[in-house]
């Protein structure tokens, strides 16, 4: 069954208060389409962190920006130059706490929003009582990683999917049982709706359509490895 | 631009000696496809490594496990249990040097490919010869990650498309330079082609269609962080 990664244009900027469910369905009226059962809503957090109001001003200081990131990081976990590698509140490993200048009014930055599994709940309650119809929602950002080079859309809010998809006990072609096959799907979502949003071409949302998935309602506390089993912090 | 990702059914299992652009073409036709400019093929590693006899006997042998991956790891980083975390000689940082037993015969054991790009390139060059066209083609392995839960399937081999796309210096919607946007394109796309190739489905292909890519022709070293650089080893 072919998938297919729509992107949502027109939503436009969000503005501190601002619906976000209201601006994605603008953007799907706009683009011709409505919700259908089974689709994945997908959307950067940059959307939803200004919609939240977590912006801030810091002009062209450098030190304030530091500020910021230390007061958003939970823990350090290493430090060269300008990039500081930062375990959040949230229990994500990223760059910089997640505080990013990138499409943000020049002399603010952006913070992730403070709670994005309830962010994405509330969209997706929002979008269930607009359409009658409650697609999956998955909050992005773009993170680096370890050992690979360049950067890929990882889900950091989920509601109404799994998160992570269990196949340990499910045979495969050969009648083998699959061992250790824990698929983080709502991060190969957000690197499929990365390849229609782009970083360049101001496109916060993406529907994908036609996903086979088992049910089940994740959040990104599934997407976190248990530090005390992680053995690269 | 709506991108698609079309799952390629009816390729059966490989055998050493087999041409897996052979097969992907068999999978096409039977799937009532043909190749169209700018589409990208990607292909499971498993089938490519099936045809390219990387496969061992080891029977029930814990041990002879263990000392294949030994054998094809370059170092190994960590290790806990049954579970080692290997650099391989490709330079991937991944378990057990992606030495592996799913969806392979009972007794048998698949390694990676000797030269993933290569097997890209060779792959590419005989659709182009068979077709005229001459998609990007995408060696995926399923890997698992630093911080994060879950598996995400990853390019290990790459031809005719960007692994990396380098947006640095382009303005942002704000007209702000992004300034370090190195987007892992071949990772994402190998991530979007796992949702319809799955890991219970048995399906070792997709096609992705609508892309809008950069040109380039890249490799998987692009997408391996320079060790010297890796705060994460």
């Amino acid at each position: 069954m072919t998938v297919s990664i729509i992107p949502v244009c027109g939503i436009g900027e969000a503005r501190p208060g601002d619906d976000v469910a209201g601006m994605l369905l603008g953007g799907l009226e706009s683009s011709g389409m409505t919700l259908a059962d089974g689709d994945v809503v997908v959307v950067t957090h940059k959307l939803v962190s200004k919609a939240e109001g977590r912006v801030m001003e810091i002009g062209d200081d450098p030190e304030a920006r530091l500020r910021v990131i230390e007061q958003e990081a939970a823990a350090v976990l290493r430090r060269r130059d300008q990039l500081v590698i930062t375990e959040t509140r949230h229990g994500f490993v990223c760059a910089n706490a997640g505080v990013d200048r990138s499409n943000a009014a020049p002399g603010q930055i952006v913070l992730l929003p403070v709670d994005p599994d309830l962010s994405a709940r509330r969209i997706r309650a929002r979008l269930r009582q607009a359409t009658g119809t409650a697609p999956g929602v998955i909050i992005t950002d773009t993170f680096g990683r370890a050992w690979r080079h360049g950067l890929c859309d990882v889900a950091i809010g989920v509601a109404g999917i799994p998160a992570v998809v269990d196949y340990r006990g499910t045979p495969d072609t050969f009648g083998n049982i699959l061992e250790v096959t824990e698929v983080a799907l709502a991060d190969e979502l957000a690197a499929a709706a990365d390849l229609v949003m782009g970083k360049a071409r101001g496109i916060p949302a993406a529907v994908i359509r036609g996903l086979e998935y088992p049910p089940g309602d994740g959040s990104s506390a599934d997407l976190i490895r248990n530090p005390a089993e992680d053995m690269f912090r």
